[in-house]
């Protein structure tokens, strides 16, 4: 028999989560300095809520939970025998939730009379994919989701992105955020008349470094680009140097284009708010970025490691029209998600956790005993009370073995207690880091951590 | 359509979550201060390390995933389309976790090279039950559960009877905590040569207060209790008054028999060890106390409020098989689970929640314009350098609307920022529940909190 977790999902060991808490901690707390408020909602969804609301691959990679009891009764299965699709709708109603995104929606329509807007809200639970397991893709894993609805400012974008540099800076880990407009996107592609074919463009420009310019217009010629339409794209794709200048050249371009201009308002805005803060991260427009497109509308948001080469640590944007989907039309958001494995994989490889996670215990209580371990009971019960984090060994075993746990626990004080300190009513604490031996009293030792 | 979260499920709005948080982060606190290190396990596990394992009442509660891609490819469904039972083992390989402990017990045997012993976890997730859904019985719900393995100490017993003290102090909930020993009910049943008849002796001795001796004799007779039997059961029906009288009534009626000696034994013990701490929480031995008769082999606890009228708040107790069933047997273990639904529910009706609990941004700076907003930034950027909670309300919008705000968020304080305040760099700030107003430095602000 195989007793491990199920393919493509993981246990959480003692270390792993400790770490993994810290990250969670760190984000939930900066969410919080800000103003943003915690929600949850099941892992449970009915499925005409997900439904159709991650495209086609979406809908296969939902995981489905059989109806309960006799679920042939109701329909007769040995119609849908060929179709397992249809048969699916006859006998599954519910899915596991597969983002944050869509159940917060269905959360915001069902509460919307008791939320207060514009609303902040953060989440941090697992979501669920039924992808083919491969090394660092999960069946079930966390998003760490803030968004903030009911307001168009940018002054919310502009939250996001210090939300990003704080947590990072929290973290040590050196990053970049990336920014683009859908507005830009959607004026390039308008200036050319090329509405449909926005992400060949953006495939293009982000391929310029690697191949080439001649082989980014041959790609360009196979999608059937017209030779006046490369010519027109060309400053574009040779765009380059400060974000000013980016901005600067495009301006140019966008003459007449009004949601381009509109775009590039939206942009200097966010640096002009940045450059207020010295301490932000470095901010980059990156043309290419052109992710999520079949929803953001406005700003769109990439953070990259410059140290690990990794997939992006957070991923983001504005989107007009979060919970149209329910039949709350015009309800603007914007919002970012980190991605917590990825981060965890950058501080394990760069070594970033604090070296003290993983000491939780801070006194090990060394059983000798029934009558001293009745005694140590009381004194950890003091120390408990002074928040400093106590255990006694269960059993009276050698000492060797009730030292080794110590070592093995990472726990830095040994409390050593026999006739003389019951006698005199202190403890010998020995420090396992440096050997040395102390005999102390209740408050000596409190005052050590 | 219907929008709501499943039935039998809920979304948590901010308020809640608040609370919800306060419990988990209380208990989780508390089990750090014992040593007991955090894991967890996926929400989805094989059937076949769940089935078989609650009974044939939780095989049919567990939610069942149907299989990816096409199901029906691999099996014949319409062999089975009478026996949706066989048809659910070929369509559906997973399951969602119906609870934290045989998850845990598989856990241990997949890890048990890399934990030390004895190993102390704790574990606060979410489980699910295809249960009918009816008023305080959710499908998803979260148990906070913690286990020593790896040693049969008593002192294991008394460090999570501790916990459970200390826990319910910090809410300032008075509970009476039952204790009872598996071994004590064997010592009964084996007295009267009635192994299969545990729980009707128990539910018995339950009944007594309320029907009275004469109704539960009948009953007893109805069961098929002898009146010689009955007679050598009176006075166990009849046993009360301290805990150390019922002890000692009980160790002359066991005269002879050695597993009810061993249980008189070890409540003794955690008896004499809990006198030891003056604080702890009464402990009433309670011989009705019969949960999880089919797993549990020594101590049996249980925890009820004395001031709301509610299940038990707390179940725990000893067994010495728990990872058998994944094929190591012999390790021993004992731990609780606490409910944190129903602690919600006692805390909320006796109003015991903190009240600053929904208090979380401290300041909200009004948006008078872009210039002013520039300055804010800065300023609410260094207070929350100092762990200051604030937000910027993001529209310029009626500053009576934005003060609602601040009302709607319980924001105790609001930052007025003018031409004035931005020439003397200071901050006017409102205390909004005395109405005062002050014009203070950053510094000043600092000090407020």
């Amino acid at each position: 028999m195989n007793y491990a977790a199920v393919k493509g999902t993981r246990d959480f060991l003692p270390d792993q989560m400790l770490k993994r808490n810290f990250i969670f901690d760190t984000i939930s707390h900066i969410y919080t300095l800000h103003g943003f408020l915690p929600i949850e909602t099941p892992a449970l969804e009915n499925l005409s809520t997900l439904m159709g609301k991650y495209g086609e691959e979406g809908d296969k990679l939902l995981f489905k939970i059989l109806n309960s009891g006799n679920f042939t009764e109701k329909t007769d299965i040995v119609a849908y025998k060929n179709d397992y699709k249809r048969l699916t709708t006859q006998i599954s109603e519910k899915g596991l939730r597969y983002d944050l995104t869509v159940p917060f929606a269905r959360f915001v329509v069902n509460h919307r009379n008791d939320l207060v807007f514009p609303f902040k809200r953060y989440q941090i639970q697992p979501v669920w994919r039924a992808d083919r397991p491969q090394k660092g893709r999960y069946r079930e894993f966390y998003q760490c989701d803030a968004d903030i609805i009911g307001s168009d400012s940018l002054l919310n974008e502009m939250e996001l992105l210090e939300i990003i540099t704080e947590v990072f800076n929290s973290f040590g880990l050196k990053v970049v955020i990336k920014i683009n407009n859908r507005k830009i996107l959607a004026a390039i592609a308008e200036m050319l008349g090329k509405n449909e074919q926005l992400l060949d463009i953006t495939t293009a420009i982000d391929k310029l470094d690697k191949i080439g310019l001649e082989n980014v217009i041959d790609e360009l010629k196979s999608k059937e680009f017209k030779d006046c339409e490369i010519d027109r794209l060309k400053p574009i794709l040779l765009l380059n140097g400060s974000n000013e200048n980016k901005i600067s050249v495009l301006h140019k371009l966008f003459n007449d284009i009004e949601i381009g201009k509109k775009g590039l308002e939206e942009l200097e805005k966010l640096f002009h708010f940045s450059a207020v803060l010295t301490s932000t991260t470095k901010i980059d427009f990156d043309l290419t970025l052109a992710r999520g497109l079949n929803y953001y509308t406005g700003t769109i948001i990439e953070v990259k490691s410059t140290d690990v080469a990794i997939g992006s640590l957070v991923g983001g944007g504005r989107y007009d029209n979060l919970t149209g989907i329910f039949g709350l039309p015009n309800v603007s958001g914007v919002g970012i998600s980190f991605g917590a494995d990825r981060i965890y994989d950058c501080l394990e490889q760069l070594n970033l956790f604090p070296s003290t996670l993983t000491q939780t215990t801070q006194i090990l209580f060394i059983n000798f005993g029934e009558k001293e371990v009745a005694y140590s009971l009381q004194l950890a019960n003091l120390l408990r009370k002074e928040g400093i984090s106590c255990e006694i060994y269960p059993d009276n075993i050698k000492l060797k073995k009730q030292m080794s746990y110590a070592n093995s626990h990472n726990i830095r004080y040994v409390a050593l207690i026999g006739e003389n300190e019951m006698r005199e009513q202190k403890i010998m604490i020995k420090d396992m880091q440096s050997g040395e031996q102390q005999l102390l009293t209740v408050n000596e030792v409190k005052n050590i951590f």
